[in-house]
């Protein structure tokens, strides 16, 4: 197998990151190689990197000699900036002439506070741009063998989140209507809270034996996916013991992967994915 | 400003590309920088590239010196070639023993039928790969300053395609829930049934001054985006003569583009999006 040939983008037009702008850059669910070109060309370029803890730190290793990288995210038991020191922060470096790198996981614009970010910038008026990222629910579930969406099963998708920024299983979202307005509903960050949501799922009338997928750790070597049905989720033993970060699929695109599965242990001795 | 340096990415672990193997690529929604490392080393790679009309050119110039491209969609007023027929080429192709990359526009398995073709391979006995790509309604609305969550305005979001497989609105879909379940609604394809679809979400309870973006060519020099409300669309006159391809966003997002737009004129002329 020849390797890569990165010659043919060594005179491709990749867009100048200025001096004291941002860059809101989504690293995608995990796997290094699903990282976009215009990502990588940021890395190769900033100054400093803040980057949330979802992010793969082997993505971090191909910053310029020199760049700095800050962690913005929880780990080892610290607890996690608030969001508007991270906002802060971002600013004050780009005040001081730097080229700054924002890395989250997944993108910055699905249940990413990417949004909170850019209004903040753009009050404060530093430069930016967004570098979408590959979606969990989307890559990750691909990774599962899990179509988002099947001709022969969903003309629609509902994406929502299991928690917000209070915590708990959020109650803005139309429940009565969630529950059952698509064939496909995709939660993100649902496994502390999926007892609750199961049984507010079922109560509004999702049906107890609809197929759920739980996958931790989509597109990693450490990949693990859960199959169960929505009726058994409400027992919390079910999944109480599954890793994150993961995201859970309802409906009847789950049954696919028992056809189409492509990520054996075979590929993933693979770094990039 | 430095090149980019992809030197770091040359002993970077890539996974290996089999003969006789096929790749289900997303190339993303237009900007060729969208790509992922995985998409890109797959055309370095790839002895054939079959693609579909959505792929940006820019990117099949990536392909390595030798390998054969084979357009697989609408150009030119012919006909489409029909998807079996596609999914017998891919198979035929892997059967000669050829590195056979699918190239599609997004993500395979959003509203693109890669469910479907690894179905096929699978049922053929042909070994396959996914590489998710951008979507159009998540990377398509950040070019557009249009995020496609934010924690002010929805914990959900929907996305739906504008017409099945017949060419018709989708009869499956459960419009009356639908039109209401989330705050903000993404729909593929939607341009040519655009006036019947926006009455549907009238009758069904979705109000008439909710925010509405059409978004054309996404992050490509010519993007335009018209904003207009769900009311004024069931006239055909107000989307008849947009460009495509196009996505739509209905919402209170649509309203943070004011704040957060960032990709303006002096931007357009980087040819990496």
């Amino acid at each position: 197998m020849p390797p890569v040939d990165f010659s043919p983008l060594e005179n491709a037009e990749f867009p100048a990151f200025e001096p004291g702008s941002v860059w809101l850059v989504g690293a995608g669910p995990g796997a290094p190689g699903l990282l976009t070109l215009l990502g990588y060309s940021a890395l190769s370029r900033a100054d400093v990197v803040v980057y949330d803890g979802l992010v793969n730190e082997a993505v971090l290793n191909w910053v310029r000699d020199g760049a700095v990288l800050e962690h913005a995210g929880k780990r080892g038991g610290r607890p996690s900036p608030h969001q508007a020191d991270i906002t802060l922060r971002l600013i004050a470096l780009a005040r001081e002439g730097k080229r700054v790198l924002r890395l989250k996981g997944g993108d910055p614009f699905v249940f990413g506070r990417g949004g909170e970010e850019c209004q903040a910038l753009a009050e404060a008026g530093v430069p930016f741009r967004i570098v979408p990222g590959i979606s969990a629910g989307i890559g990750g579930l691909a990774y599962a063998g899990i179509p988002t969406t099947h001709r022969l099963t969903n003309h629609s998708v509902m994406f929502l989140t299991g928690h917000d920024s209070s915590g708990q299983v959020p109650s803005a979202v139309n429940w009565p209507q969630v529950a059952t307005a698509a064939p496909v509903l995709v939660i993100y960050m649902a496994l502390r809270k999926l007892p609750e949501i199961a049984a507010t799922l079922l109560a509004n009338g999702r049906a107890a034996e609809d197929l759920v997928a739980i996958l931790s750790n989509a597109s990693l070597p450490q990949q693990s996916v859960m199959e169960t049905t929505l009726g058994a989720l409400t027992d919390p033993e079910v999944s109480q013991d599954l890793p994150t970060p993961a995201i859970v699929v309802v409906g009847e695109v789950v049954r696919f992967r028992g056809e189409i599965e492509w990520y054996g242990p075979a590929l993933r001795s693979s770094a990039m994915g």
